[in-house]
């Protein structure tokens, strides 16, 4: 087994990376709004992005270069405007911030990736952005660093982690920052993460593992069903821990993945318990199917149903609701095989409903939801449906009124 | 062109139907809580049902039936207890109703078929139930009746029409009822429907066209992405019009099959406006896609964003979440051929944002939203994502608090 522990300095823990983030006018609020993440030295990059027909130009632009040549010297996020939906001029745009940021740090604009977040159909402001850029580089720090704060929207609070193993008798980690908050959904999926490392690994399998860590994390949370034209997770690894490179499957890779998973599963996670106008996280964890890709689709659309949501915020036992949400997600079960539980309290047992206590159930539904914030205050919701090896857990937040206030008013 | 006009009476116009409604004591607020339809005669049956993996009782009972034997005599149709997921003593509930039916009337068990809505998990209150049947027996009428009354839950109004097309000469007609409110959803989905028609038409014919129908109508509906465990659309044809017998493909079945469509979307049409707190009907048109499939998916997934809807509630011209929706509907297309239309209001131009006044697009929804119910108070997006033929409409409505707050607390 894997064993880790959490250090702090998020994404800069890592070896050789600096960050920094700054309040550049691209906010109205003035809130902070562009994050910079450099490494010292050309690392392994990889990414997984959004599946929208309409991506928007940095996605286009990160797709773009990684195709060419996956390694990276800096990723340059900003908040405020999406610059997605913005035809010919945002494409320039996007190029423009890649120039900029290279002119900045001395080096090839094809060097920086890029990511954007906020409004669709608005193009990045780009005098802001371009004065802020010397800013923000100014400002890296191998440190404390802001760069969690600047990539935020909606998000109530900034997510972060890092973490460390030992690896050769050297300490390798991995750290990460996220933001999320409303559109968060399955399919790689409206929301912003980026992750550093200062291990050695080979860019295929940098590339496979990121993408196996994104399917067990950030694909399995969803806030309100709708999948981002803007979604980006990007990892760079360094290679600075000075370990071994991983080059091929094996003990070490299989160690460097768990970290990586874990830091992925984090950074999800916090993303789903922020959701726009959440009062709690949902986990929702699904069994007994054929195969883990079945159970986490059923985990993820009990997660995501509105009705579940609502009656989640109500801390209503309306376990009906998630039978009804397990039946539609896709996957062919027998109904007769089908349990279903909140918290320990077992409300269906092979398709038959169980005499509960309401008001005990009730009970768990408002004592696990009054928990800490971003701690343990987690609905745990697990459905059984055969008697199949699949398994899956899917995070997602309850629906409340301020869901529909925060989107109901977002531009105007 | 087939040619039809309005006319009164519900699912009892077409001859030799008889319906009522009545409060059997089956929710707990003393509303009416059962409908029975009957027809005169043996009628050609047609059903399309739920795909949810959990279905009720009722909808096991009827695809078992319909299986057997194309034909009915009579439908019954209880609100407050949904009989979904409520193992063998729900479907032996189901048996009972049927003979109870059949028992009251003089017919055989087999020719009821059943329906129920209310809180999935609950059986049906049986003592009430049997009750009650002898009573909406007796109250059984050609004309006004309450059937339509009688199948709702949370729905603000009823719903009904009547059709009446003249084939060789003579009157033929075509009534429907239908419920909705709560989780509709695609894929039929979320609703209860009851069509009767005095054609005499093949049985294999009858189901086509229903299914057709309900592929543009019922299926093109979304309040919350929930697709009920209780979904049913059931249509008889009793041949009491005395006009000659539909059996193939033709001018008459085309005639019948464009008014039978029209009662299918009229009814569908009045349930996603009758979305739980709703405050407007949203039609959404795709065009420019492959084939109509491709087109009313895309339709159908920006008419069910909650944030498209969370949009439309706060009257807030956000373009760009249309676009969004768009592209995150499973289908492929170039976002350079992507137009959008808010009314009529071009607001993307092959993927390119056009300068508008936004006062005028937020005029517009806040116009567009204010008319009568149920008439003209329809807000229209439109969608044009290449240069195919495929052509598609979707209905939906606006996410408001109010639904949020019918969810949150509806068992307990």
């Amino acid at each position: 087994m894997a064993t880790w522990q959490t250090v702090s300095g998020g994404i800069t823990a890592p070896k050789g990376f600096r960050a920094a983030g700054i309040a550049a006018g691209l906010k109205p609020s003035g809130a902070k709004d562009l994050a910079l993440i450099v490494s010292d030295v050309d690392a392994i990059a990889a990414g997984v992005f959004t599946t929208n027909q309409v991506s928007a130009a940095c996605v286009d632009y990160c797709r773009q270069r990684l195709a060419a040549k996956a390694s990276a010297r800096a990723i340059l996020c900003n908040a405020g405007q999406a610059n997605a939906a913005t035809g010919d001029g945002g494409w320039q745009d996007a190029q423009d911030s890649a120039q900029a940021v290279g002119d900045a740090l001395g080096i090839s604009p094809d060097a920086v990736l890029l990511a954007s977040t906020g409004v669709i159909g608005q193009r990045i402001r780009m005098e802001p952005l371009k004065a802020g850029i010397p800013v923000v580089v100014e400002q890296l720090t191998a440190g404390e660093n802001e760069a969690a704060r600047a990539i935020m929207t909606t998000d109530l609070v900034s997510k972060s982690i890092a973490l460390e193993t030992m690896m050769d008798g050297r300490p390798v980690r991995i750290g990460g920052i996220s933001k999320g908050s409303g559109m968060i959904h399955p399919n790689m999926a409206t929301m912003l993460a980026f992750v550093t490392c200062d291990a050695a690994v080979s860019p295929p399998l940098w590339q496979e593992m990121l993408s196996r860590a994104a399917d067990k994390s950030f694909n399995q949370i969803t806030v309100d069903g709708d999948t981002s034209t803007n979604d980006s997770l990007v990892a760079l690894a360094n290679g600075e821990s000075r370990t071994p490179a991983i080059t091929a499957p094996g003990a070490a890779a299989d160690q460097l993945e768990a970290m990586l998973t874990q830091v992925c599963i984090h950074l999800a996670k916090a993303i789903a318990r922020d959701g726009e106008g959440a009062t709690c996280l949902v986990e929702v964890t699904a069994t007994g199917a054929a195969n883990d890709k079945s159970a986490r689709q059923i985990a993820r659309t009990v997660a995501g149903s509105s009705l579940v949501k609502s009656a989640v915020f109500g801390r209503d036992p309306n376990w009906g609701r998630i039978a009804g949400a397990a039946g539609r997600a896709g996957v062919a079960f027998d109904q007769s095989d089908l349990d279903i539980y909140l918290g320990d309290v077992q409300l269906l047992r092979e398709g038959q409903p169980l005499p509960f206590d309401r008001a005990a159930a009730s009970g768990y539904l408002k004592q696990a939801a009054a928990g800490d914030y971003l701690k343990d205050d987690t609905v745990a919701i697990a459905v059984k449906v055969g008697h199949g090896p699949g398994h899956g857990i899917a995070w997602g937040c309850d629906l409340s009124y301020d869901y529909v206030k925060i989107n109901a008013d977002y531009t105007t």
